[in-house]
Order: C-alpha cells, then sequence, then structure tokens
C-alpha cells in the first residue's frame, strides 16, 4: 500500500462529498433541485449507453472520468445556469477552483485529472467533445421528465442556440436533441 | 443512426432519472438523505481514484460500469439498510427489478449490463470484488464526514463483521477501513 497517496486520495474524496450539496436549476421528480453529483452519475451513464452514436471511436474510460470530474470545481465556485446572462465570470472562479480541488490528489493523479478536466472544457478532443454533448443532453431529457424549468419558461431560441454544438459534434444525435425541444416547446416549457 | 437502439436507450435513461429519488439511510453534509443516484456518482469516482490499491491490475471502465449500474435496481426495490434485520427479502424483488429495468435496453446492452449487475451481486470476478469493497468504504467516509448515522449509533461489532469481506479482497485497503472505523467509534457513531 501507498499510505501517502491514499491519504491524499481520501482527503480529495472527502472533500467531493460537498458536490452533493451544490444544487442546480433543474429538478428532480421529488422537487428538489438537482445537485451535480447526481447530474454527473447520470451524465457519465448516459454517456456509456449512447457511446454508438458517436462519430469516432471513443475511449470511454476517458469519457466517463471527464464526466464524473466536469463539475467537481462547482464546490468552489457554484454551478451557473446555462441559460444566466453572466458567463464570463465563471471562467476564473472554476479554474481556481481545479487548481485547488485537484491539488488535493497525489502528483500523478492530479496531473491526469486536471488535465482531464481541461481537456473537457476546451472540447479539445473526440472524448470532451462527445462528454460536452453528453452533457448538453441530460438537461433537455430532465426537463421533460419533470415538467418544470428554472424561471417557469426558457426562451425557446436560448435553447437551440445554445445546444447548437450538439449538431456539429455529434450529427447522430441531432434528431433527438430536436425531439427533445419540440416536445418541451409543445409542454410549454419553452416558448 | 440506429434509432430504434436510441428510443430504448433514451428510455432507460428516463426511467433511471427516479434513481434520484431513492433515499439511503445516510445523510448529506446539508441534512438530506443520501440519494442513490449521487452515492453511485461518489463511488464510481471512488475506485477509479483508489484502483493502484487493488490486489490485481482491474479492467476499470468495467468496474466504474458495475458502480454506476450497481443500484439502480432500487428504483422498484428500494434501499436496504445494511444493518437492517431483514436482508433476505430483498434479494427476490432486486432481481425482479433488474429483469424490467435492463430489459428496456436495446438487447446487447440489456445482456451486458444485466451480466455486469449479476457479476457485482455475486461478486464472482476481480473487478466485482472490487467494485463491492469500494460500495462498502464509502458510506464509513461518509458517515465520518456527516457525523451522523441511522439511528443515532450503529452497534461497532456490526460494522465490522458487516465490511469484514474487504480485507479479503482488497487487504491493501483494510488499514484504512479499520481507521475509519477507529475514528466513528471516537466520534461515538459506532458504540
Amino acid at each position: 500500500m501507498n499510505s501517502g497517496a491514499l491519504k491524499d486520495q481520501i482527503e480529495f474524496l472527502r472533500e467531493i462529498e460537498k458536490l452533493k450539496t451544490v444544487t442546480r436549476a433543474n429538478k428532480t421528480l421529488d422537487g428538489r433541485n438537482e445537485n451535480s453529483a447526481e447530474h454527473s452519475w447520470h451524465v457519465a451513464l448516459m454517456a456509456l449507453l449512447l457511446q454508438q452514436h458517436a462519430e469516432q471511436s471513443l475511449d470511454m474510460l476517458k469519457v466517463t472520468k471527464m464526466l464524473l470530474i466536469h463539475d467537481i470545481v462547482e464546490i468552489d465556485a457554484g454551478d451557473t445556469w446555462l441559460y444566466a446572462e453572466d458567463q464570463e465570470s465563471k471562467k476564473e472562479l472554476e479554474e481556481r477552483a481545479a487548481d485547488r480541488l485537484f491539488s488535493l490528489l497525489p502528483d500523478e493523479q492530479h496531473d491526469e485529472y486536471l488535465e482531464l478536466w481541461q481537456e473537457f472544457e476546451n472540447r479539445s478532443t473526440n472524448e470532451a467533445a462527445f462528454a460536452a454533448v453528453i452533457d448538453g443532453i441530460q438537461p433537455l431529457l430532465n426537463h421533460l421528465l419533470t415538467g418544470r424549468v428554472e424561471d417557469g419558461v426558457i426562451p425557446i431560441e436560448k435553447v437551440r442556440s445554445r445546444k447548437a454544438y450538439i449538431q456539429q459534434h455529434a450529427p447522430g444525435l441531432w434528431e433527438l436533441v430536436e425531439s427533445l425541444i419540440s416536445d418541451s416547446e409543445a409542454k410549454g416549457l419553452y416558448v
């Protein structure tokens, strides 16, 4: 046993317990705000199940790791709603958070996980692009399932513009996205 | 795009939204009961981070998949607290739940995920044994972090007996387990 590494790993795993307290704009079926930990579970499993619809063959372990850690910076930075006006100020906050959080890990894992997070943020590889696609689809499914969105309704043009990248990165999933958007429009959630 | 497969996959992904409403005995830092979706996120990431402490080299994608789906049967069967007296009746309920839930998936994925779930339940491979070890450690960490356990306290002998398998399957993590148990004993959580 490498007990030094284990001590650091446990410290990190203790710290990320807090992600269960970071709430998102989306709702759960029992009326809470969804938190970023359960959202991360949902997208990780979603990516695994939908991998055949990616354009390229992907390293799925990498995609899964990326999605499991993609939101942990919110422990320090909070969650910023995709449709909020100010998307700029969160970038610096999240970078500081990534530095602090991943520094808890042993050096080798620090490097691996910080790079995975940066790769996801920059959508710089096929794996990151697919992870971002899945992260973009899950809320559409959630809105339909819970029948609720932040502020009561979302302007449909905002939804279309924020989700447009999906068509480019995963054309095989674009028809699904369009149908989810239409269904939420029919329910009056997007106007 | 295989649209038949996609339709089934989305139906499954809709159904498992419910896992966010299945509560466990353990608490969160904001005083809720932890749910099985966020627990699954925590154990999946924990397994990835602690893999070097396994005795064997493992297929980590398999371990991760297993942990992401290990509790979804609770959507039908509910969560049974590890220290509850009746552990027998849940087995049949969970098997029926696994049949129903994984049947929503396309055939190939149905077979893969049902087998992964059975493998986890039976601890029949090194991957399943390690996943079970991680699933056994996360609650020990959670008790210490939140300072709360179901019923106020848990008899320490019950904890030791229910966690004994960890020593056999992952001796490299046993010292950690003993130290977590001692710390919770010192806090009066285990008596």
